[in-house]
């Protein structure tokens, strides 16, 4: 369910309210404890990784923060060529080990149960925050500098896919068995503008990474990229809510598996509700490999109950387990 | 340019300097001047009344207020079935006949010089606000209902649907001479669900206005929705950025002119690439009906010198004027 771990568990609440976001990052035996909640809870197929897309800036020099209730803040945004220089070189075992020690704590303690997967934003999406200097209504920043200088923007692009190769390293090194790559801000763009501009960094990743683990490449309002999203070398594509599976097999075709993607508003209806949107789901799912899952992350209104009818329809339906 | 009067301008910033937004709105010679800003600067070939989607709430006494930098919050959010009842019954010539005096005071000024567009916000889309209780992260408030109880959500959209016709019966009758309905969430909504839920109101909004002037339809990031959109009994097609013209054409065939779709941040940009991509839009519009525009509002950070660059282009290229 994306980012499973999160505010719909009172559990994770419970924690929150004594240590902050960052702190629990920060801190592998918290994000071990996070990272298993939903698992213990509702008994979903895979853990995920507790962490945020933008933790990899920490090695950058930038200066993120998250401040309580304002979402993640850049103190340094990037805007233009110009500011590429003052970028620290990236160090990721010396600055993000501890994202590497919760992903050992995590398997620990997993002991095989189910496969941990790994994740990190892609670099158009992180971008989106880096250049804004936090969370954005218009991304102008990002936007102006790639309509003014693509070339320099390219280049801050390749600097973040870099340091994601590291970073994405370090989680299998550790023992990340999968890798989620987050596009949430791809939908931005139309398909010329995110061949040239969100694909190249993308590609660049996924060579990085060889073919140690299976790779899912996340787009939220990818509808018009479809034809581009199809020839991504990834293992598995996922896509939002907004086209039937069906109508996405269609364009991709049955080389790659579709994960998704149930509206996760259909998560605050009744479990009735739940349970019905669910079993059509998995029916237009058919045709291919699927990834039982919600459209975009679950929502933090979500009534567990619900999120355990969601998990215990599909289990139930011939899923695994 | 969609919100064309708007915060780009100098002389609008100076306006809004000295008066709030809604006082701005409620007073007919402030609401003509701001319209009247961008014809006189830009020479566009229409003027779009200077209002807010949500200024029809007001004949509903939901509480609707713009606080500054907040954006709009309506203090008896509806929420569910039972709130319903608790809606006043709209009464536009009493409680919105300042929209109607500025648009009759906009076509004295403008005298003949170029057309007035007057404009409302679909049912969905101000709903999106009126369930949440002003702008929203999640939508979680109308996700749910929509969910939980999509016949009661249906009546509340009904009822908004009811008053939109009124309220723009009233700015075609004071002289608005085509009217844009915005459906800047109607995105959110897979096209099944859209059709369910989005649909219908716009259906009865139509009906209810007759073929009186010309309508025109804006969506964003409707890329999903193109089979129900070029169903709708609409004279203009009015799209966002993310896919080329010459593509949705295919869809919608040349029953309907399409209007958009530059990316408003491409305004960002020097002059010279503006004038480059507004070219490649007219060749992109060419095989059919096209109104050239933005694909979303303009941004308020645009240089003048670009929405210039752009207007100039298009009027210089064979486009009217």
């Amino acid at each position: 369910m994306m980012r499973q771990a999160g505010r719909f568990l009172p559990e994770y609440r419970a924690i929150l309210e004594r240590t902050d976001f960052l702190t629990v990052c920060h801190t592998p035996e918290l994000a071990t404890e996070v990272t298993l909640q939903p698992v213990r809870r509702l008994g979903v197929d895979a853990a995920i990784l507790f962490a945020d897309i933008l933790l990899p800036l920490e090695t950058l020099g930038v200066g993120l923060d998250f401040g309580k209730g304002v979402g993640p803040r850049i103190e340094r945004p990037v805007r233009r060529r110009e500011d590429l220089s003052g970028l620290s070189a990236p160090a990721v075992d010396r600055d993000l080990g501890y994202v590497f020690d919760a992903v050992r704590s995590i398997r620990r303690e997993l002991d095989g149960q189910v496969p941990l997967i790994g994740f990190a934003g892609t670099p158009w999406t992180v971008a989106a925050y880096l250049v804004e200097g936090g969370t954005s209504k218009y991304h102008d920043h990002l936007l102006g500098w790639s309509y003014r200088d693509p070339q320099g923007l390219a280049r801050l692009l390749e600097h973040l896919a870099d340091l994601t190769v590291d970073y994405l390293l370090g989680q299998v090194e550790a023992g990340a068995q999968a890798i989620q790559l987050f596009d949430s801000w791809g939908g931005l763009l139309d398909l010329e503008r995110w061949r040239a501009l969100a694909l190249p960094p993308v590609v660049r990743i996924l060579e990085g990474l060889g073919n140690r683990v299976p790779t899912i490449f996340y787009v939220r309002g990818g509808a018009h990229l479809l034809t581009g999203l199809a020839e991504l070398p990834v293992d598995v594509l996922s896509v939002d809510w907004r086209q039937p599976l069906s109508q996405v097999r269609e364009v991709v075709g049955t080389g790659k598996v579709l994960q998704g993607n149930l509206d996760p508003g259909a998560l605050l209806g009744t479990p009735d509700e739940v349970r019905a949107r669910t079993r059509a789901l998995l029916e237009d799912g058919r045709g291919g490999g699927h990834i039982a899952n919600l459209g975009h992350g679950i929502l933090p209104m979500t009534p567990v109950a619900n999120a355990q009818a969601f998990v215990d329809t599909v289990q139930g339906s011939g899923g695994r387990r």
